[in-house]
């Protein structure tokens, strides 16, 4: 069986090498829209070959995976859809479903897509960042199952169980609305707080290097990809707006417990939050 | 030489585990008005022995650290200058520096007091938590170091050097407005996402355990004691209001970017979070 992978950033890299590492019967071809990444990706040995355009991409292989921003995906998915044949299936792996699955909800080839989403990734982006290990162990959210065929579903379903990842199933509006408060919101705090921190120490960087591990911690995601991002943002904007108002609600809350030294308020605030701990390990 | 650790958490315990490891002259005591945090650090051999009082690790020591919440440090700080001799010397751990030393400035025994905050944790507390590698590679801050006896910076200065430590000097104003930027700001951050996602997926976990590393590296402080961190949201409550509101401010600018569909304004935005990259790893 052969595969394309339309994009070779941090994901596609990385879930070509996966595939290469795990599976012999499957040829993995690549191509992105930037050639330097193309050539990186196969001089990493990302994918096995390496192809000329998107055409050809589709011409192929069985099943064609995008692994591209979600604005590119929106923009490319009904015309892959345009121009398979019905053997073929495409997969995306964008962070955003909603507006991606309504888009092509009504295409006759519908059934011949899978709408999916790897909870995995780092702020690096690029071949440069893809490694094996990426997706081993992480959850693959998959929606809107109903709307593809069963075959397709259980055989995407058995590659995840190969790579060693858990499988998840959300209809794309609950997918979009709690990726919004535990991932994209997140993104959105992270690039706020870089924002205030560079713009208060800018004539001092000695400080910023003063900073222990809880602020590289809590401003890490603002290192990510603004070509990615930003889409995310604008694909999944109405939820996020709805989690930004809770979380400035929040906030501001914190703000007047600390304003009016309500010191019994602000530690029963904290220990609010502190239950998190009994979630995430 | 004799050295008292009063507060025998995850700092006075990393700190008495490193002393013992890195100095065989040196005789560790520690106390801590939790008697099962004592027995747990005797347990697991974060000192050598254990005190029944503060008055006897007073009178045991040439050295007393105050490894306890700020508040604590406060309250103590002035009996503990009263009641040492001259050769005796008293150093603070505490997060915030400057309602400590202004309390002392005018104490007849200020030079015999050194405030330092070792730029280190975790999420964690406890004796428990404690580790010998907590310290090593990390910045111990010395503030207003004017203000101590000459002898006594050098002799803790070698201290923090054998232990691997870099130094660094602020007067404590400074420090406390840096510090209200590069770490309270990112707790206050991160214990009002955890408020925000808890309230959200209330009657759903299973969706927390679906979101991803950048959700956990974000929330991550707020796992943090409220014991520990409401006094020191308090003690630097002016500094920590004004980080705040011009962190509120940012994240308001991203709100109204995102809903006033201004693509390259937000694209903008997060580029000029990602600099943060040039600075931390």
């Amino acid at each position: 069986m052969n595969i394309s992978i339309i994009g070779l950033g941090l994901i596609g890299g990385s879930f070509g090498l996966a595939l290469k590492n795990s599976f012999d019967h499957l040829t993995i071809f690549g191509w992105d829209n930037d050639s330097a990444n193309l050539n990186k990706a196969l001089d990493l040995g990302l994918v096995d070959h390496g192809l000329g355009s998107l055409d050809e991409a589709l011409r192929r292989a069985d099943r064609i995976y995008l692994a591209i921003p979600v604005d590119a995906i929106e923009a490319l998915l009904p015309e892959v859809l345009n121009n398979i044949s019905d053997d073929q299936c495409v997969i995306d792996f964008g962070s955003t479903k909603g507006s991606i699955c309504e888009q092509v909800k009504d295409h006759p080839r519908r059934h011949q897509f899978v709408a999916a989403h790897p909870i995995a990734g780092t702020e690096y982006s690029g071949p440069d960042a893809a490694f094996a290990g990426l997706l081993p162990e992480k959850v693959m959210i998959i929606c809107d199952r109903e709307m593809s065929e069963k075959k397709f579903i259980d055989e995407f379903e058995g590659l995840c169980t190969s790579l060693q990842m858990k499988t998840a199933y959300l209809n794309s509006e609950d997918h979009d609305r709690h990726l919004a408060y535990v991932s994209h919101l997140s993104h959105a705090i992270a690039y706020g707080l870089s924002n205030t921190v560079l713009e208060e120490e800018k004539s001092d960087n000695k400080i910023l290097e003063l900073a222990g591990s809880g602020f590289a911690s809590t401003v890490r995601l603002a290192k990510s990809s603004p070509d990615m991002w930003t889409p995310i943002f604008f694909k999944n904007r109405k939820f996020i707006l709805e989690g930004l108002e809770n979380y400035l609600k929040d906030l501001n809350r914190f703000r007047d417990l600390l304003e009016e030294k309500d010191v019994d308020g602000l530690h029963d605030f904290l220990n609010r939050g502190r239950e998190i701990r009994k979630i995430l390990e």
